[in-house]
């Protein structure tokens, strides 16, 4: 799948040229510099020859079939060439020319003229307006960018090309390897899951590295993600995260930004690592790419200077990993080797005097001990260091164990050349600390999240129809929200408990109701106009007798008519009081990229003012719905404090999974709260008392 | 101040070798290697000559003054060889050798031994079992450490001479400069605050580094920071902040590490800025070192790459900075001036094909906007990108400008020319945007402390003797915890409100104390001996009658004499009922290096679950409390939610002072707890209605 782009065996350069100051010379230098042993084809009506190979004024003209074709000529004739290529038969088109819809409106449509003609003809599109491709292993540089990257197992795919120069620039510098690059400029048709999906069998890329603004199929992305990271870690920066961010994203490249949450959920049940920040980014890829995963979080540390390693302990312990504890033998094993004044605990102090075999004597040890899952080699150049032959005795450690080792040798002039060796053994280096445990940490998190179970949302056996009978009446009555007594026969429909309840439309009707289930009840509003009971005192509870039903219905139906004049009133909603319990809050909201965000809270004050509040994308699992319920803060609530019995878990969950049904079978809900769900003590169940919905 | 140390005419080296494998050898080596133009007196009883110096068999033999010694001798020696230069008059010494503290109880031993001769001779000590002292003004290099770092505006101690070796090669490499660098090792006798007071006033010093793991004495710490910060900048990394930390910190060097919450409010305090890595530490350091401060948060980007101009405007919002809103002139020039796809808005691109004059003009417009605090400039490494062009319009930029501009040139192979041009302007480069931000926001926050009035505690009329006489009464009797009726003495002669109360012997005097207060009346188990009343069911609330008083009592008295069979039962308490309010716990517990550190929370779970609670160190003054109290996360809730009054803010405020000035006045008060302070609405004041207190 798209290996045109990547292994084609003949290129046309469309838009080569003579000129070393223009692209089209850049791009087909590049690809005569990077080695690429295919055939070359400048396409340019008014040069004869390029670097030595032949033009053609045309693509047409091109005797031979033609893999790949990268243009690099103004916006305004890139749809002709298009139309030519695809006369031609090509496959594959990198367009690296700008002028399309970052450029405005005209340029959009430019752009869905190129989208146009693509599918005419069968052509698949890197572009409009990036930096080209790159793969390492064929070898091909199809860009303008300075220099081929020396060769790596990261894959490495970003939506700004600017932001890829810079990453270049970095490899070029012999810092990191790539297998494959691309810049994906606006995505008009190959996009990030395309790239994933063809990737996820290259065995050159051990890992993906992803920097995105905006997803273009957020569910699809997810579907794709999640089997990929099966196979290799994929890592992402989401950037245009806060709201300023977001606004600077929509000004650049019109890509629509999804929330925070949605992508932050997304992600995680996607099992995409989510990296921070571009540091995090390339730290974390060189701890995937070279180091084996580490089958646990416990890790040892082995230090020539204690500072540093009540750093790296800090670090460890605020990244989520454990100290790792040892075996008695190897503590005693330690013990005999260093010298007295040596730590044999960890983190193993093996002294600022230690020359490489001491630490190769601790390594061994370390490594070698069960409760041991991933070493910190640390080093600081003192006096006796040595820096190099330590670097080999770590190299070579790395090589022949199957836990991952970090180096964390501090300093720069004299470190260096330790570094090199470090690299030549695939051990990543992290100049401080606190970077290498932050990247264990993201590896100790990739790992649980890929071993464990995939999830099947469950499917409960629910009366879908009922449901799209009531959701078609509101609609065909032109009303998009639906508020108690709709609502209710929603919920009935998909299995929630609700209290018992009738809708009454005079007082006696009230109270006959009100005897009929038994007092006390609580009396609510019945209007399709009114949403928000309780701010016009549409709300009474705890009614005792007849008499207060009677009161309550008189009340609120003068009160509705005065502060809601038009307002609709079907009468009053009889309910019965149902006992205390602790209130819960579900909403859905849709997101623009990823569909339905569902979120679960605390009610009330937890929600609002302490934003105590856990999101996913529906459909999710039971085992997922678990998780967001122990994810909020407030949980120790739900567990019980103070001798309180524990909520019932059991209905959360089932709550939870019965919402991510609703909104995932019905795509016209967009919004949806019940709030609150109230949940009694463990065994007892739960109660949706109030919901209300917006249809689209 | 400590001078001897920095500038000294001449120097001793005790234990100077001529085997280049030998510290002693190191040291002297580099004094020569490093330039000092003082007189250099190796002393070895041996060696006849050492690189070109002649040697003394023992610092008494040196014909003229000794300013400062630098003692590198087996560690049976060190106390006679101080004791010598103490005969000698030498007023400094620098002690390397190792084998004190930090070698268990002997070695402690010897380094009192040499604290005492210090004394008896006025001699001021570093280390021992450091690494060294450094001046690069003077220029002096007594240190074992490789070469001699080059020169800058940057003080740095360290609490781990190993951190230091690694930090000196970081300079070697050329991305640093230091002005004085001091290992401090175990601190015998110098320590951090030591520095700080010498470094105050060090005009070649403009910012202090601090890496510590313990200190030594900390409200002097505070005070003398406090000082301090005023001047320059004091930026500190604080190492063994979590558990598994703080057991490495005292493994390696005994010193006692004070708890997280008290570095973080003492620091706090003290306009310390904390930095939470190392590599922040420098990231930082470069800011205050050669930018000015920025006057507000108001932060321009100009980039030539959309990409890393959302990020850069992520970074800037996470670290809780303002992107600028420019002028519409600045617009209207920034328009005139880019090309027309060109943002002229912040973050401002200037697009890919930019060259260094349209950065240029964008700099210049930029920065003359008064609403901007300070500019990053980002350059990625495009085709046509001038780097060094780019670095020398950046850096004439901020030579000529009060705002603070950051460089954040990406990549590294081609960039790397660009940040050595920046380097020599003295514009900080970070490889990544988030870096910048970072250091941006440490110094808003800086300049924003320092700006800030010097906080003077409240002092409040109370009577201390009534407190001393009840402390001495309980100390007397052999107790150490103080629970309601003798705390209820406490609060009110420190002027906190508490509800009517009385102590009742028999059912009958409290009946007779329910009437006179009115009812409705609690009344609590008085016994000296229980302190968690409501565990054993000794607390009744809402007593409305003497009939309820009675069995309260009588089952209060019971039940108590039931659990906890040895308890001394003074009768109950009988207390008058409070109305509802907002429950507050104001707590205290004596840090062990900086003394009382007062917590505040709102009661009941949100201490307890939600962990919601905010320190400071006591004494502090009216508007740090009033910080402390916007500080916790459910502070809506104080403010009130849902159309719910305010509670009384400023009795919650009295209230903190009042807690701060008594456990500043009582040194053996050890831990408190006021639990509720119920809180009223605004203008209605507060109660404490439960404290209890430990003594020492």
């Amino acid at each position: 799948m798209l290996e045109a782009f990547f292994r084609p065996s003949s290129i046309a350069v469309i838009g080569a040229s003579r000129d070393p100051e223009k692209l089209g010379y850049a791009v087909l230098f590049n690809l005569k510099a990077g080695g690429f042993t295919g055939l070359l084809y400048p396409v340019n009506p008014k040069a004869g020859e390029i670097l030595g190979f032949p033009a053609f004024a045309s693509v047409l003209d091109i005797p031979d079939p033609v893999d790949l074709a990268v243009i690099v000529i103004p916006y305004p004739f890139v749809p002709a060439v298009l139309k030519e290529c695809g006369q031609k038969g090509v496959p594959a088109a990198v367009v690296i020319s700008a002028g399309f819809r970052e450029a405005g409106r005209e340029g959009l449509a430019r752009e869905q003229e190129l989208l146009q003609i693509a599918g005419q003809y069968n052509i698949r599109l890197i572009g409009p307006n990036c930096l080209g491709v790159i793969d390492t292993q064929t070898p091909l540089n199809a860009t303008f960018a300075a220099g081929m990257p020396p060769g790596g197992p990261i894959a490495f795919m970003s939506q700004s090309g600017a932001l890829g120069t810079a990453v270049l620039d970095m490899a070029l510098a012999g810092r990191i390897g790539f297998s494959r690059f691309v810049s994906l400029g606006n995505k008009a048709d190959v996009n990030e899951i395309d790239l994933l999906e063809a990737w996820e069998d290259d065995p050159a890329s051990r890992v993906i590295l992803i920097y995105v603004e905006g997803l273009p199929d957020g569910q699809r992305f997810m579907e794709v993600a999640q089997r990929v990271t099966r196979k290799k870690p994929v890592v992402a920066v989401k950037s245009g995260v806060t709201r300023a961010g977001s606004r600077a994203v929509s000004s650049h490249t019109g890509s629509l930004a999804g929330s925070e949450a949605a992508y932050r959920a997304a992600f995680r049940q996607a099992g995409v690592v989510r990296a921070e920040s571009m540091q995090h980014l390339f730290d974390y890829a060189r701890l995937f790419a070279y180091q084996p995963l580490a089958a646990g979080e416990r890790i040892a540390i082995v230090t020539n200077a204690g500072g540093p390693g009540i750093l790296a302990t800090d670090a460890l312990e605020h990244a989520g990993l454990q100290m790792a504890r040892f075996d008695p033998p190897t503590i005693e094993a330690l013990m005999e080797d260093l010298p007295g004044a040596a730590s044999a605990a960890n983190p193993v102090d093996v002294l600022g005097d230690a020359l490489a075999d001491r630490y190769e004597h601790a390594l061994e040890l370390v490594l070698s001990d069960p409760g041991v899952d991933g070493v910190i080699v640390i080093v600081t150049p003192q006096a006796m260091t040595q820096i190099e032959e330590t670097a080999h005795i770590v190299g070579r450690a790395a090589a022949s164990s199957n836990k991952p080792i970090l180096g964390c040798f501090m300093g720069e002039a004299r470190i260096e050349a330790g570094v090199d060796v470090l690299r030549q053994y695939g051990v990543p280096n992290y100049p401080f600390p606190e970077r290498a445990a932050a990247a264990l940490a993201a590896m100790v998190a990739y790992r649980k999240e890929r071993e464990r179970q995939l999830y099947q949302p469950h499917r409960f056996e629910v009366q879908g129809k009922a449901v799209q009978k009531t959701l078609d009446r509101v609609r065909s009555e032109g009303r998009v929200s639906i508020g108690d007594a709709e609502a209710r026969e929603i919920l009935a429909a998909y299995g929630f408990p609700v209290p018992d309840s009738r809708l009454a439309e005079t007082p006696e009707a009230a109270i006959d109701a009100a005897e009929r289930m038994g007092y006390p009840v609580a009396l609510k509003i019945a209007s399709p106009d009114i949403l928000h009971k309780t701010d016009i005192g549409g709300v009474k509870l705890n009614l005792d007798s007849p008499g207060d039903v009677r009161d309550a219905f008189d009340l609120m139906v003068y009160r509705a008519s005065r502060y809601v004049p038009d307002a609709r009133i079907w009468g009053c909603l009889v309910q019965k009081m149902v006992p205390a319990g602790r209130e819960i809050l579900i909403g859905m909201n849709r997101d623009p990229q990823f569909g339905p965000l569902v979120a679960f809270g605390l009610g009330g004050i937890y929600v609002e003012t302490l934003k105590d509040v856990v999101f996913r994308i529906a459909p999710f699992s039971r085992a997922e719905a678990e998780e967001m319920i122990r994810e909020i803060r407030a949980y120790p609530l739900l567990e019980g404090v103070r001798g309180e019995p524990p909520a019932d878990h059991a209905a959360m969950v089932d709550a939870l999974c019965r919402v991510s049904q609703l909104v995932t079978d019905f795509a016209e809900i967009v919004e949806l709260d019940i709030n609150p769900l109230m949940v009694f003590e463990q065994g007892r169940g739960a109660m949706a008392l109030d919901m209300r919905l917006v249809l689209q």
